[in-house]
C-alpha cells in the first residue's frame, strides 16, 4: 500500500462506516459515465478515469457530507471529479504531456482533438450528472469551473514575469486550485443540510497550501521523482511562491523563456539556497493549521478528526 | 446590408416588434459577460463575441418562445451562443485556424493555453447563466454540450475512412450541429410555458440541412470564399455527405491522409463530377421541407411565418 493509499484509509476509518462504501459508489459511478459515451470517448475517458488519482476531491464532499449518504452525495463527489479530470485532459493538451499517473495522457494516446473534445465532455458530463442536486449545487460547480478557466488564464497571462507579487500568485492557486476544494465542500454541506459556506475557509486553505507544496516540489525534486526534471514550471514561465520568495533574497534571479532544462535546474539550485523552499513550506503549514482552526465547533468529531487528517494528508504528501 | 443581415433583418420584422429589443439585450448581454472575466480573459472573450457571427442559434431561442420576453430568454439565447462560441474557439484549437469571421481566432492571437481556457470559461459561464431558468433548462444545454464532444470525437474516430455511411454520417452532424439547434428550441419553448419537445423535429431538420450544406459549401467553393482551398475537410480527413455520395458513383475516389491542398482540389472535381453536391443539395432542401412540415399547426402566424424564413434562410446561404 502506497503511502497515500494507507492516509485515505485512515481517513475512512475515521470518518465512519458509511464512507467506504461511499467511496465504491463514486468509482462505480465515474466508470459508468466514462463507459457510457461512444465507443471512441469510452476508451479515453475511462482510461482518464482509472488512472487512479487520489480522489481528494471527492473524498471532501463525502466528508463534508458528514453523516449523508444520499444519491447527492455521489453525485457531488463524481462531479467535481469529473471537472477535476477534465482540467487535468486540457492541462495534458497545453503541456503537450505523455504521461499522467504513469498512464499515457488522452493527448498521448488520441492526439490533440481527442483530447479537447473528452475533456469537454467530461465537463459537460458534470453537470448533468449534478442537475437533480438542484441550482444551488449546479451554481457552486459553475463558479468553480469559471475559476479554473480564469486561473489557467491568468498563468498564461503572468507567464515569464519575474515581477509578479505574492498576492497574485495567491490569487490564481486560489482560482485554480482552491476554488474546485471549496466547491467539493460546498456540495457536500449541502447535502448535509447544512449552510454551504461554513467549511469555505477550511477548504480554501488546504488548497492553497496543496498548491504551494506541489510548486515546492518542482523545484525540489523529491526522491520518489527522480528522473523528472525539476524545474517544469520554469521551463513554461509559471512563476511561483519559491521563486518570488527567492527573487526577495536575491533580486537578480532569473527565469527568462528558452532556457534549457539544465539551466532551469541551476535555477532551482539558487532558488533553494535562499532558503525560500523552507519560507514556502512554513506558509503552506501556516494554511494547514489556519484551515484546520477555522473548522465550526459544531462539527461532530469523527468528522473534524477526519477533516484535520485530510489536512495533514496534504503536507505529508511532501515530509 | 449583407444577404445574411438582410435575411435576419427580415425574420425580425415578421416575428414581431418583441424580437429585436430581446436581440439587443442578448449582445448586451454576451458582452457583458465576456467582459467581466478578468483583463486576459476579457480581451479574448470579448473578440470572440463582437466578430460577428449569424447569432442563429440565440435567434431560435427567440423565435421558439413565441411572444415571451422575460428574462430567461434572453438567458437561453446568451447561453446557446456561448456554448457555441466555446465550441468554435476549441474547434480552432485542433484547426490552429489563424482566421474566423475574418478576425484572427484566440489560438492564433493568444495561443492554445489562452485558447483551451477561454473555451472552458464560456462554457462554465453558459451553465451558470442558465442556472435561474431551472433544471429542465440546464439539462437541455448540458445534452447538447454532452452531444457536441460526442460529435467531435466521433469525427476523429473516422476520419479519413472512405467507408463511413450516410447513417453515420448523419448521426455525426445531429450530434456536432442538430442537437444544439434542438436545444435552443427547447430553451425557447420552456419559457413560453410550452411543451419542450415541440419544435425538435424542425430544429433537427434544419441543423442536419444546415450541415450538409456547409459540407457542400468545403467542395464546391462558392465565388464569396475565393482565396479559400476548397476540400479542407478532406484534408483532415472529415469523410461528408459529398464524398459519401460521390463514392457509391466512382468506387475508386480515395481521400487519404496526406494530400496536398492541390490534390485535394481534384478530388472535389472529382466529387462534383459524379453529381453528388446536387444529390446532397437535394437531401438538405428536403430536409428544410420536412423541417417546415413539422412545425406545430397551433403555432401563430408571426412565429410560423419567421420559423419559415429561418428554414430558407438556411438554403439560402448557399444559393
Amino acid at each position: 500500500m502506497t503511502q497515500a493509499a494507507a492516509q485515505v484509509s485512515e481517513i475512512v476509518h475515521v470518518a465512519g462506516p458509511h464512507v467506504a462504501p461511499l467511496l465504491a459508489r463514486v468509482e462505480e459511478r465515474l466508470l459508468a459515465i466514462a463507459g457510457d459515451s461512444g465507443p471512441v470517448l469510452s476508451e479515453h475517458a475511462t482510461g482518464t478515469m482509472t488512472a487512479g488519482g487520489k480522489r481528494l476531491r471527492p473524498l471532501l464532499v463525502v466528508l463534508a457530507a458528514g453523516g449523508s449518504d444520499g444519491a447527492g452525495v455521489v453525485r457531488g463527489a463524481v462531479a467535481v471529479e469529473l471537472v477535476h479530470a477534465a482540467t487535468l485532459v486540457h492541462d495534458d493538451v497545453l503541456d503537450a504531456a505523455a504521461l499522467r499517473r504513469g498512464q499515457p495522457t488522452v493527448v498521448a494516446a488520441g492526439g490533440r482533438d481527442i483530447a479537447v473534445a473528452t475533456g469537454d465532455l467530461l465537463f459537460a458530463r458534470a453537470f448533468t450528472e449534478l442537475l437533480p442536486s438542484g441550482v444551488d449545487a449546479v451554481q457552486a460547480l459553475g463558479d468553480a469551473g469559471s475559476a479554473l478557466a480564469e486561473g489557467e488564464l491568468m498563468q498564461r497571462a503572468d507567464a515569464f514575469d519575474p515581477t509578479i507579487s505574492v498576492e497574485r500568485y495567491l490569487r490564481r492557486c486560489e482560482l485554480k486550485t482552491a476554488c474546485l476544494f471549496v466547491a467539493a465542500c460546498r456540495l457536500g454541506s449541502l447535502e448535509a443540510g447544512a449552510e454551504g459556506g461554513a467549511l469555505a475557509p477550511f477548504a480554501r486553505d488546504i488548497g492553497l497550501a496543496f498548491q504551494i507544496l506541489d510548486d515546492v516540489l518542482d523545484v525540489s525534486g523529491p526522491a520518489e521523482r527522480t528522473g523528472k526534471h525539476r524545474g517544469t514550471d520554469l521551463l513554461d514561465g509559471t512563476v511561483t511562491l519559491p521563486f518570488i520568495l527567492a527573487r526577495e533574497h536575491d533580486g537578480s534571479l532569473e527565469a527568462p523563456a528558452g532556457m534549457t532544462p539544465e539551466q532551469a535546474e541551476v535555477v532551482c539550485d539558487r532558488i533553494a539556497a535562499t532558503g525560500a523552499l523552507e519560507e514556502a513550506r512554513a506558509r503552506a503549514l501556516e494554511l494547514v493549521a489556519s484551515a484546520k482552526s477555522s473548522l465550526p465547533g459544531d462539527l461532530p468529531g469523527p468528522q473534524r478528526r477526519a477533516l484535520d487528517l485530510v489536512a495533514d494528508s496534504v503536507v505529508a504528501r511532501y515530509a
